[in-house]
């Protein structure tokens, strides 16, 4: 393929063919071994880059993988042998209204510097996936993020009014806008959320925001088993509306400690960290109903804390889970989910599946809203281990769709759980999807292997 | 158009073809003179039927207007002559799952069943639009309708987590779940909500609940000029997140008094009704802000009270203005919004444009999100007035655009605002959305005229 027209096309320095350059946007943190090699990288400057090489790639018919920070996690950013990867970390612009409580961002922000850029005006913008220092702000539109958060605030979804977003032969439109409320046409702003750069590239955020989070109280509470520890979870969320219930199993929980050395109680089965963010008293008073609940449970271990700092070390620790598992071993990452009823059944049957593949399998979870993270733990220079490893990842999925759940709850389906889709969405959704694909993208550039 | 076949697929008496019962479907709540006369109502008793009825008819290409409680004000369910008018006021199924916190709701239940049902489970469905006691469920996820508490808790496409919709070729598809986060494939459930039965008939939802609403304080102030109501507005949405901002002008406030005679200031400008639902004491903390905020900008009566049977006696005030104002005349029902900090030009430009035209508009709004009804009085048998009106009524429609505003924040495009829908979204996501419409309904049978 010629690049040249391209080139020629956009901004000098917007187009990268540099082989060394090229490796370091193949993957994403999925780290999938059957990534591709792409053709260039475009690092488009604004919107106007973004339509350029849209309108050349449906043109020339060139696959076009949309990317912003590449923390995906489901290979939803790998790259594609003979395509375009379009990144979006140069359009970083931001404007806040203080007023309407809203902000308009570009794709390439970091959700932690969208966070901090409006906290500057006493604001919140909630959503906060774990990797919220690394992921960009379109990104997380891209794949509808969750976090922590969630539980009470909703994801990523809940916080888009609206968009400018770059249909695959290369038109710009702009969908809803700084309005609270808007019923005119269909919710197109919402159909985009998700999509995870299979319908267009999003070149332009308008975010509705809250005020500043109040004081947070925070329960850490440890288990002997993982039932108590999943009934527990079920006390809290039927007591109240935590503002965060995340957990952690055993390997999880020493491989933080490894790490962080905070003394965290190596003996336990599960940890709970759960934060009440009520105003003034409440705080402390949803957090010693919930210090009851994981108590009678069974917690072996329970103690509330009001202290900021200290809140936010177990916080950090439980987002730490990831990366420090990871040490453990290349990880195949899990992300399913279930009505909350049945987080012990996937918790125990998840526990079943590792044991019966001889593999290591830690969960981890935001556990209010019965989104697991079971992280699959293999060498992938062992080919059994690495074929019994693929299995399980099978297995579980499969599980969480027996009992009435999702493949996943926030990563995305990306191109290492499309496989699954049809099994959890079946044959008329998939149908419906597809023709809303053809629809949209008749030439099939966008993130072409991702999804579908 | 022979009907035999469908009365012999579908159980007996669900077709009715009496001309006395069909004119009771030929409009909804706008009254359009223009409405058409079906060939006949199917009431469906379960999702079979309205699969059978749509695969019928789209095998002979008859139109088909979805039906909820026709309580809708922009014509979305104006029968079509020699169409099928498809109602689910049959369909009223419901099992609740308080562990979930979750109902999966037949849409034919009225949004006050819906309340009324999970409030035995001390759950809460927040949505609320004025009309809950005559709106369908279904109906209000076809129209993502609003309502007095979205300023906080959001609009009904906040509370569907999943579907089960009838396509136009009779297939039946489920999306979503009781699943608090599902990243698995494209939002489909998102996109179906607020499609006004041009996608689609749903048939099930899937909705999300909360706890019960804590208690209310409510604040209840006058104003001597619409800038001063206006500027009320700001500072309290500025100050925190009221739980409800209702606005009523001086047509509203007296033809309210004149049904009600509960004391409301006649001589008022505007009155504002507004409602803390914060924990405990916080509640009355939020109020004595609210009312500081409202005396600042000029109030010139202003109270509070956290008595609730005083606080529901304004709060069904406004929500009467609607019913209250429609007996000074005929009304052309307006739903305009705007980002908040133009609601005083919006306000003030609506004044000058029924000035101008010569006609009565009175404007009640939500205030808190920018949303706001002017309903324009007239008199259908005198055409200068009528003109008039319908003049007022484009004129107005023109001034939200201009002012980055939304032609309807709630009430849907139906089919009378449909010919300013290409004004506010341009062509190039009109060309979108008729590329997903023809992808989803091929034939046009599905509510041909709404919308589109
Ligand atoms: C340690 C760790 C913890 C994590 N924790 C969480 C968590 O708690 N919750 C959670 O939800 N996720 C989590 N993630 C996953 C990841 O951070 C999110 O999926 C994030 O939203 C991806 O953002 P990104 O900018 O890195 O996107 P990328 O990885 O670059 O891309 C993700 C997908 O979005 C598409 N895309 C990106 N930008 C655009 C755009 N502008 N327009 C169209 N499509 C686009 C890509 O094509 C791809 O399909 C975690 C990841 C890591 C490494
Ligand atoms: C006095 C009054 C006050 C009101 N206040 C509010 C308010 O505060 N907020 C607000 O949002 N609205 C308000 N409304 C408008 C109206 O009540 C809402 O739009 C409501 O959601 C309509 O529900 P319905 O069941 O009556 O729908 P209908 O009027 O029967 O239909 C509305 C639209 O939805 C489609 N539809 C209905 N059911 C289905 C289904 N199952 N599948 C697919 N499509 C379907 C129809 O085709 C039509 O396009 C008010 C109306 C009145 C009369």
């Amino acid at each position: 393929m010629d690049l040249r027209e391209l080139i020629d096309l956009l901004p000098a320095g917007t187009v990268l063919t540099d082989p060394d350059v090229l490796a370091g946007y193949r993957q994403d943190w999925a780290k999938d071994p059957a990534a591709g090699t792409p053709l260039a990288v475009v690092r488009a400057t604004g919107t106007a880059d973004v339509c350029t090489t849209l309108r050349w790639a449906d043109e020339h018919r060139v696959p076009v993988v949309p990317r912003g920070a590449g923390s995906g996690l489901s290979g939803g950013a790998t790259a594609v042998d003979g395509g375009i990867v379009l990144s979006t970390e140069r359009m970083r612009g931001i404007a806040i209204d203080p007023v309407t409580r809203t902000a308009v961002v570009g794709p390439g922000l970091l959700n932690a510097e969208v966070k901090r850029a409006v906290a500057e005006h006493g604001l919140w913008y909630p959503p906060d996936p774990s990797s919220f220092e690394m992921c960009s702000i379109g990104g997380n539109a891209a794949t509808n993020a969750g976090g922590l958060c969630c539980v009470k605030y909703g994801v990523t979804t809940d916080y888009v009014l609206g968009m400018e977003v770059v249909l695959a032969d290369g038109t710009a439109v702009r969908l809803g806008g700084p309005r609270l409320k808007d019923s005119a046409g269909l919710s197109l702003t919402k159909m985009f959320v998700g999509s995870e750069g299979t319908l267009g590239v999003i070149t332009e955020l308008t975010l509705r925001l809250l005020p500043a989070q109040p004081a947070q109280s925070t329960v850490v509470a440890s288990f002997a088993t993982l039932t108590a520890a999943t009934e527990a979870i079920l006390a809290v969320t039927g007591a109240l509306r935590p503002a965060m219930l995340e957990f952690m199993d055993s390997v999880a929980i020493n491989a933080v400690e490894d790490e962080l050395r905070m003394g965290l109680d190596r003996d336990a089965a599960a940890l709970l960290v759960a934060r009440s963010d009520a105003p003034g008293d409440h705080a402390a008073q949803e957090a010693r109903i919930m210090l009851e609940a994981c108590r009678a449970a069974g917690a072996t271990e329970a103690f509330h804390t009001a202290d900021p700092e200290e809140g936010e070390a177990f916080t950090a620790a439980r987002r730490y889970a990831i990366p420090a598992v990871e040490r453990l071993g290349p990880l195949l990452l899990e992300d399913v989910g279930v009505p909350l009823p049945r987080l012990g059944d996937l918790v125990t049957g998840i526990a079943e599946i590792a044991e019966r593949n001889d593999v290591t399998v830690s969960v981890i979870a935001h556990a209010g809203d019965g989104n697991t993270h079971p992280l699959i733990v293999h060498d992938p220079a062992d080919p059994d281990e690495t074929e019994r490893a693929h299995r399980a990842f099978g297995e579980i999925m499969a599980l969480a769709i027996a009992l009435g759940g999702t493949i996943t709850g926030e990563h995305g389906v990306g191109r290492l759980k499309k496989a699954w889709l049809p099994d959890q969405l079946g044959p008329e959704v998939m149908d419906l999807t597809r023709r809303i694909k053809t629809a949209l993208d008749p030439h099939g550039i966008l993130n072409p292997g991702a999804v579908l």
